[in-house]
């Protein structure tokens, strides 16, 4: 199964692509991150997002889009740029007759390190050690999105292995 | 000029095409509601709403589209639906080429009624006064959608001087 990740906003949208399924190694095919100004009129950052979007749909041809469910607990400015990113993301995958999933925060967390409230260095670490990448991606929103197309192919238990082979004596809460 | 105005959302997206520039009468082209289930994936819903909008734009062609922008003091799974679909909106009049403007509720309300906290009912039969329309449109989605392009259009003095003529001691808050 290959899983498009999609961190989506309009200063800086994730962009991942992992190969794996249930039980087996997952691999990273790309990643990436589109930016815009904060100065652009938000139709042409979605715009520029989109774009990316459908380029990549076309490139990697994943089997399923994985995007991370926007909550407002954040500003409320950035959350309605972020909401509308993933909007488009949405509309994109769906026209392109893909299945759509929404994965929260916590549960990306809980798939990549076996705990939902873990920091942004902890779920890069993982990040890079599940797809056995030689340098962790940068910045945060790439790892992101490489962490959800992981959590949607459904390797929490990998992760979860991985995990605990490393650490003596973890609770996952 | 001929005004686009939606009012995004995903149980119903109100759309609205008027006629009209500063100190013009102005004049309704359509008007309608995109509507589509709850229980329907988000991505399916915002196919639909994105294919009238499409739809709209190719056969009315508006010189512009004014989109109302959202807020998030509303129920937050709501408010992020909302955004979903204002992204979509914008996104595909950018496509279109055609320039985008976000206008706030109390902006809207101000345009057609000169007072930025009216009420539905009161900016649902300033809408119907404005455009000469026989019956009020249904629902408040549809009047909010075309009052977004009498707003849009610069109707703000236009609007001022009906209520004045026909309501005899106005103070414009």
């Amino acid at each position: 199964m290959r899983v498009l990740g999609v961190d989506p906003g309009l200063t800086r949208c994730g962009l991942g692509v992992v190969d794996g399924s249930g039980g087996r190694q997952v691999r990273c095919v790309a990643v990436d991150v589109v930016r815009s100004p904060a100065d652009v009129p938000v139709e042409q950052r979605l715009l520029a997002v989109g774009a990316v979007v459908e380029e990549w749909i076309a490139r990697h041809r994943p089997d399923v889009v994985a995007i991370e469910r926007v909550f407002s607990q954040q500003n409320v400015r950035t959350v309605m740029g972020t909401a509308q990113a993933s909007g488009v993301v949405a509309l994109l995958a769906a026209r392109a007759g893909l299945p759509v999933a929404f994965h929260t925060p916590s549960e990306v967390k809980a798939a990549v390190t076996g705990e939902g409230r873990a920091g942004k260095a902890q779920v890069t670490a993982m990040v890079t050690r599940l797809l056995g990448l030689a340098d962790a991606p940068r910045p945060a929103d790439a790892a992101d999105a490489l962490a959800l197309a992981i959590c949607h192919a459904g390797h929490a238990r990998t992760a979860s292995a991985v995990a605990a082979a490393d650490r003596p004596a973890v609770t996952v809460g």
